[in-house]
């Protein structure tokens, strides 16, 4: 049997274009359907072309309208789009925190794009992997380019890093003077800055801070990130920006880095797939199998702390039979 | 050996009660120092006696006040009183949500009283741990009781489960209208709910819109959330809140469901440790074990996808041997 043969339909059809199954697998995501596995290996192969590119920043900074320019030049240039973004919910709010806002312009009549926003649930882990998977699934539904936009949660922010091949970070003038203190965090994640807002007093010094702090580092891997300012009420500099992101995209080429880091996060995916993986069982067998319930009634009379379980656990011929 | 002889210096010291070492020791776990390990293994064995309770809730609902007031009702009551305050910080604040504001009051002349405000920086599965050690040393100093707040980040406000006997969530009247909205995730985690500025107009509506959906739902494991006001300002419902804490304990004890929650919460730790293991070895050897580059080569080439990869990895003896 021919892996052609094999292919769900669901993934035969986001193949051919179809945006409505391919809005339905991204539900079965959502919701942690099971049958997303056989999709999504299904269409595995097709990826890895499209260039993944992140766009984060705090709340409130403008990405979403900077995206709609984004998107608005990407058609201009006649490139299709795929955008996700990850709408992160609280368990206090119990819902997602930019709620039914209408964040992107709607497009109903191009199929040239194709926005979709993730209301994201659960541990910062598996909401990273989710949208991972959606990014894949576009880039597998043959968008040009695929966008990626994190909305102010920490650790999904730094997590764009393992998803995106280049990553924009954007910021707005008043934060930018303290760009003092913004430290190692920012740097880590960006191959653009994006000073958004340059209407703004202190716009300029916002950019030029930036610019001497990017100047200083080394920048990783031969790469010193750039710096461009954006305006989303008086449209402007949105070219600027996305000739920024090509220009990093280009540079992955040239420079050899795109197999390094894209190494680097399917790595990165498989360790965490791993973990989960191994963790799931444990939780299972921990309270099932009489050993390993021996292990954890050790640890509950406090003969041994749970370090030292952990470690039998991985090391002991328990674990691995 | 036994034991007492090999107990390290810093451990021996927390157990005679010496706050500057425990100071030091909580500073080495917010600097993930490996010397932590020995120090925690050592005084495992006298812990587990103190109940530990979680104060959580979105910012701004004042539960530094709050904290403020139980700690002074606790020594009213003449019992010694630990507290450690999780202070979130942003890779875009680049430092502390809270920054340096005094969030407690200075009891610099009460032996009785130990505050301690922890910055967490990384992934919320790492805050979780970090707090639950700090938790467990406060547990070892010898306090009677031990408070741990968090504060609104939604990773590490569910952990409070994995870490506190009690939980308290405490809510304004405002969330408390918004109530028929804030569904499961507060009533998986509270033990207590407690409405705070019971002064402000809607309060009472709050309180009874929450006694009413707490009635509703069973509890988990046979207990109903009690609901109790409080107000910082005009101090009022303090002795209410603590009692309803105490009658939660007791429950605990009496419905034999203390040790179920303390093998849940010492399992969940456990896995947690093995999967952070795993995946860090993991991580190592597939960078340098050429069969295990080898089954990433065939990812990055597209062979076959990350799911087949970490199915392999775990099944297959590579992994094992």
């Amino acid at each position: 049997m021919t892996r052609a043969a094999r292919m769900p339909p669901a993934a035969r059809a986001i193949l051919d274009g179809d945006r409505r199954a391919l809005a339905r697998v991204i539900s079965q995501v959502e919701n942690r359907d099971p049958k997303v596995a056989a999709i999504s290996r299904a269409l595995y192969p097709k990826t890895g072309g499209t260039p993944i590119i992140g766009i984060t920043g705090p709340l409130g900074v403008g990405k979403s309208s900077l995206i709609n320019l984004i998107v608005a030049r990407l058609r201009e240039l006649d490139r299709s789009v795929g955008v996700v973004a990850v709408d992160p919910s609280s368990p206090f709010s119990g819902g997602s925190v930019l709620g039914d806002r209408i964040r992107f312009e709607r497009r109903a009549d191009d199929a040239g794009v194709f926005f979709r926003s993730m209301a994201s649930r659960g541990e910062a882990g598996g909401v990273a992997a989710a949208t991972r998977e959606v990014a894949r699934l576009m880039d597998a539904a043959g968008f040009d380019v695929v966008l990626v936009e994190t909305v102010g949660s920490g650790q999904v922010d730094i997590a764009i890093r393992d998803i995106a091949s280049t990553s924009v970070v954007v910021l707005v003038p008043h934060l930018g003077d303290e760009v003092q203190t913004l430290k190692a965090g920012l740097f880590e994640i960006a191959d653009v800055f994006c000073v958004n807002k340059a209407d703004l007093p202190g716009a300029d010094l916002a950019r030029k801070d930036l610019s001497e702090l990017v100047g200083l580092g080394a920048g990783r891997s031969g790469w010193t990130p750039l710096v461009v300012s954006t305006s989303t009420t008086q449209p402007s500099g949105v070219e600027a920006l996305w000739t920024a992101v090509e220009t990093h995209e280009r540079f992955l080429d040239s420079s050899g880095q795109r197999g390094i880091e894209e190494r680097r996060r399917l790595s990165a995916e498989i360790v965490e797939l791993v973990r989960e993986r191994v963790g799931r069982e444990l939780s299972v067998r921990l309270d099932r199998d009489p050993d390993l319930r021996k292990v954890v009634d050790d640890v509950v009379s406090r003969k041994i702390d749970p370090r030292e379980a952990a470690e039998r656990l991985e090391r002991g011929s328990a674990f691995r039979r």
